[in-house]
């Protein structure tokens, strides 16, 4: 038997720290219009991207950005042994379609817009022991097809409130291998679901704020590191909401807040006007990694990042029947070793 | 470095292979009238349980199906280290709301019914690396929860056709560990997105068909095994149309018929009538696997298992957008050894 690689209640470490060996985000025009165009591989001139419905489009963006990142590695994607995604839609059609698409093995996830830690903390784990050489870890998200399933047809023109976040049109995929060059991942921390209450499908970040906090206090406690261990502790999707929350929760929860703290949500269309609160949905918090956040590491600007990507667990059946909508945060630990 | 888990194109095995210590199933009134009564651990008086949604019962019978899995192996559900979970509904509520009151670490899942496959494999991979030592592998379907997302509201009285399977009203949860008594999980084929055109949501099982024939030539091609080494390979979901159209598959791929083949769809309700092809739901092949099929291990009438989920990744949205619905399938072999 291999020797624990669970470290405290919630965390794990690798022994072999895995590889991102190749990174693509795929962004929509509004998100292009933000501070880190240069840094995405793809801005899109419209929202249909030549298909016949947002659904279809969101399915090709997602595709594309897996053989982007596949191929930025020097591989095809024929040679990806297995491909673990999932996105906002009921049954995560995009993720299913883009799988049947490209053909690799599929494992489907739902953990809202958690999704990308939740895909790269398993491809981490399946390369770390060995199952598997070839990985890939992907994700997305489309306004207009989310705010129809989510919220209201955007044609009705409902006004946002002062906390609404834009989703994000955005999808991030990354191949993680067990070497080669690029940053590696050297621990992960699973989250529990959190539930204070929110039922407002306005203020996400408020009911994804508590799960972010009590995933990084696990995370700190069950590492023993220090909160300035890292250049950088990024959140996403909180937005400016939730990012003032989860601020104000580290301090509750006896945690010294870490010195470098931001938001995936607040950073994606920073300056930009009429954007309330910030962006959302799992390509906000994948695109911010696959583009700005690995750029910068691999630039050495950033040498250790802890990515904890957050989701609220929102469901409208459940909203009408009085639920309140649950958080889930899971982190990852980015280091150049 | 560990030595290379991976066997073939799609497949993994176990070094030390994960024993699955604890199950439990519980079922609604309609299971509770088919031949394997007695093999569940609690069967529902009405769908209901107490609740004041259909959709609030799922989330409880999940809950009640974990504590009784972990509980059976000794443990409390304190002790349970993760929890890898998803089920039919939009937003996997039933597995996040459980997630929630359980208070486990959470990765939620979506494969539609091949849930209990996916979530039973990524909990063997974990336990098998050593990354954790107490795994909770769970699904669950509900029939009114299911019909009014997927089709129409049962209150419509809309007449099934021939080739329509009845969604399970059930649950299944095992606990997955890396010794103590019980079968073991000794290796798992992960499956591929496979969609032949079918577009009847009255027809699930000859949308799921293929990808059953496609992993299980993948499992015996990648393993070496012959098909006889199974004392029974049974898929989940097919029903009897989608069996008989996997059965057919076998011999269009060359590959030699499993002389013990059935499937869990046409299991459940053997012999009762109005049933029409069968069960279907994430919770009927879990319901299967963690009732009949492991008390059959545990007495050692099956010593050899192989345990094939089936699920149809079936969506309204993609459905009325003249998408096609793709279907996957992911295969454990389960052994007394």
């Amino acid at each position: 038997m291999t020797a624990a690689r669970k470290i405290g209640q919630q965390s794990v470490k690798f022994s072999n720290p895995p590889v991102i060996s190749g990174w693509a985000a795929i962004v929509g025009p509004k998100e292009g219009q933000g501070p880190w165009a240069k840094d995405f591989d793809k801005i899109l001139d419209d929202y249909l991207y030549g298909q016949s419905s947002w659904e279809k489009a969101e399915n090709i963006i997602l595709q594309e950005t897996v053989q982007t990142a596949v191929a930025k590695a020097g591989l095809d994607t024929t040679e990806a042994e297995l491909l673990l995604a999932g996105d906002l839609l009921n049954q995560i059609i995009s993720a299913n379609y883009a799988a049947r698409e490209l053909a690799i093995p599929f494992l489907g996830l739902y953990g809202a817009c958690s999704t990308m830690a939740e895909s790269l903390l398993l491809a981490a784990m399946m390369i770390d022991a060995g199952f598997f050489e070839r990985v890939v870890a992907a994700t997305c998200s489309h306004h207009y097809t989310a705010e129809r399933q989510y919220r209201a047809p955007v044609e009705q023109g409902v006004q946002p409130s002062p906390s609404s976040q834009w989703t994000a049109t955005a999808s991030g995929a990354i191949l993680v291998q067990p070497g080669g060059s690029g940053p590696r991942i050297t621990c992960a921390t699973i989250g529990k679901v959190v539930d204070m209450g929110v039922t407002d499908s306005a203020n996400m970040g408020a009911a994804m704020a508590p799960a972010a906090g009590s995933t990084i206090k696990a995370h700190f406690e069950d590492t023993g590191r220090a909160t300035d261990y890292y250049d950088l502790v990024v959140t996403g999707d909180l937005g400016a909401v939730g990012m003032n929350l989860a601020s104000q929760s580290f301090i509750q929860q006896g945690l010294v807040p870490p010195p470098a703290y931001s938001d995936c949500g607040v950073l994606l269309y920073d300056g930009l006007p009429d954007i309330k609160a910030g962006a959302s949905g799992c390509g906000c918090s994948a695109a911010m990694l696959c583009g700005p956040l690995l750029k910068k590491m691999s630039r050495g600007e950033i040498n250790r990042l802890l990515f904890v990507a957050t989701g609220a667990l929102m469901s409208p059946t459940s909203t009408f029947q009085g639920e309140s909508i649950p958080g889930i945060a899971h982190a990852l630990a980015i280091e150049n070793i």
